[in-house]
């Protein structure tokens, strides 16, 4: 078995220059000299960085977020990833792989070069996502988690049907009375994010109904991104929050207001966080199903990576589920 | 950045041997002439194999379950384990590192020799540890999850005071007036086991009670493993079960022999499974806290990478807390 590859190191060496410049070289940032980028890239192939062809297995499987929003955070603290995480690690372990978590962190980027793994799951992978560049230099295959921004022919995928889902969260609080649901969403660039709102925004204008979009911050514990929107003639008696600790934001924001779930404001969040349920009133939730998401996107990577190529490209979608609880029920039915 | 040293094919080439043969010299398996065996592990050290000194940084951490207990088996699928692995995750990102988790199988044994990690967390490592020897040969820094069988002078460990816990329990039955309680336990070479068991046969010798342990089997979902014990006239009538699903298996088999807890027995049950507070009797357990091992343990271990050697060797003791529900409170409480 050969060791994995020239590092970084290895090519700013040959090449006579520092990381720092390879790595700008390599990713088509920083501002170089075309002559230095172009000598580093011809020295890196000359070491063999990034060649196709059979490549050294490491048994290893790596799994990122690769959506940042400007600065570190704990992927791992939120209940959709710590169960994907968790799920992914069980099909790794099952296939015989072991498998590699990344801080999701800008300052991760070194490792992207010589990460030793033979192929990644990016999860949530944004519009220029600059780890996605590194990793397909080096010719390593991928599986998204989420539709990535500019898929490929032969990408693989897996994400669900979001457009369908919101248009079935909007009709089931239509159902249950609301008649100006608002959106807690547009954080990140990543496709999620996109789908939701574009979906809620085209379910608005074809009943006739005003969109309003509240964006989310993780920082924003006590639900303040609602005041004006809650303090307001016309205010919002739905929300629907698109993130897992949204929710409680939400609630945070209505308690303020003295505004009562589901009396004053119907509420459905998408979350995988069991505590919605134990919560006072139960929050409906919507889960997007992330230990099947960590089974189908293992098993396409593996495939790939053991027959070189994938069997389907394309998306490998995976069904939601609603649970309504009394946070999205009408008045007469709780 | 240098590579991550030299791997066991490069030591195969340098030393004209086979890998399986350079495998079984730098673990001491196998039989090999004494000459061969020198010839290897003289070339593994000429080419660094194993070097102690300044290493190669890879930030990544590694994590591994090394009680295989003869088969491939499912960690993460566990309770204690999986929130063992999130909390860990969250914890190596915070500090800037990746974790990687192993496979808990033998087949992943090759892994162990070119596993490109700053360090390893090691949980349940049993007497006799293949991994630990391997990884004690590559001078890698460890810190272990459960007391090592046999600890070095500059070890550190994260554990729980399985003595205390275990007597604790066991006082807590009898308050509630168990006269025979019995330990499900048993599987296993690690630490928490001979602890745990150790523990109860001398509770049981201290107040004269006859110590009954039934072998735990993770296969046995119905508990036959209790079917005798059930069926005796001086049958337990108390059960203390130390893995995580042993509860569930206890409860099938009180059921299948027509015996209700807590009025005919007693249950108490060491598990992080948020299940057992939903099952009818709600299930009374010990959390052995994985979530702050974790937190602990990474912190031990990025530490000793960090600084080249251990603050404070020895045990990092963490607390563990008892859920008392009906399943093990006196008929009169509950």
């Amino acid at each position: 078995m050969p060791g994995p590859g020239p590092t970084i190191a290895d090519i700013a060496r040959a090449a006579e220059v520092s990381t720092a410049t390879v790595s700008h070289a390599l990713n088509g940032t920083g501002r170089l000299a075309d002559g230095t980028r172009r000598r580093v890239r011809d020295t890196a192939a000359a070491l063999g960085y990034g060649a196709r062809g059979p490549r050294t297995r490491t048994r290893t499987l790596g799994l990122a977020v690769t959506t940042y929003a400007g600065s570190a955070w704990d992927f791992a603290g939120v209940a959709y990833f710590s169960r994907l995480l968790t799920a992914a690690t069980s099909a790794a372990h099952a296939r015989g792989y072991a498998l590699t978590t990344l801080p999701a962190d800008r300052g991760a980027e070194p490792l992207w070069h010589t990460l030793a793994v033979d192929g990644m799951l990016l999860l949530d992978s944004p519009d220029g996502d600059l780890v996605l560049r590194a990793l397909r230099a080096r010719g390593l295959p991928v599986v998204f988690d989420g539709r990535p921004a500019a898929p490929r022919p032969d990408d693989v995928w897996v994400d669900n049907d979001h457009t369908a889902t919101t248009r079935a969260v909007l009709d089931h609080l239509a159902a249950s009375g609301a008649r100006r649901p608002a959106l807690h969403s547009g954080y990140g660039r990543e496709h999620y994010t996109a789908a939701v709102t574009s979906a809620y925004a085209q379910w608005c204008a074809e009943r006739g109904v005003p969109a309003l979009v509240i964006p989310f911050d993780p920082a924003d514990t006590a639900g303040h991104a609602f005041d004006a929107a809650f303090a307001a003639p016309d205010r919002p008696d739905a929300v629907y929050s698109v993130y897992d600790p949204g929710g409680h934001q939400v609630l945070a924001a209505a308690a303020r207001h003295g505004i009562r779930t589901p009396q004053g404001l119907l509420l459905v969040c998408a979350s995988e966080d069991a505590g919605y349920a134990d919560h006072e009133p139960a929050v409906t939730t919507v889960t997007l199903n992330p230990e099947r998401i960590a089974v189908v996107a293992v098993s396409a990577l593996v495939g790939i990576i053991e027959s070189g190529q994938a069997e389907s490209p394309g998306q490998r979608t995976v069904a939601t589920g609603l649970r309504v609880r009394t946070s999205s029920r009408p008045p007469d039915m709780y």
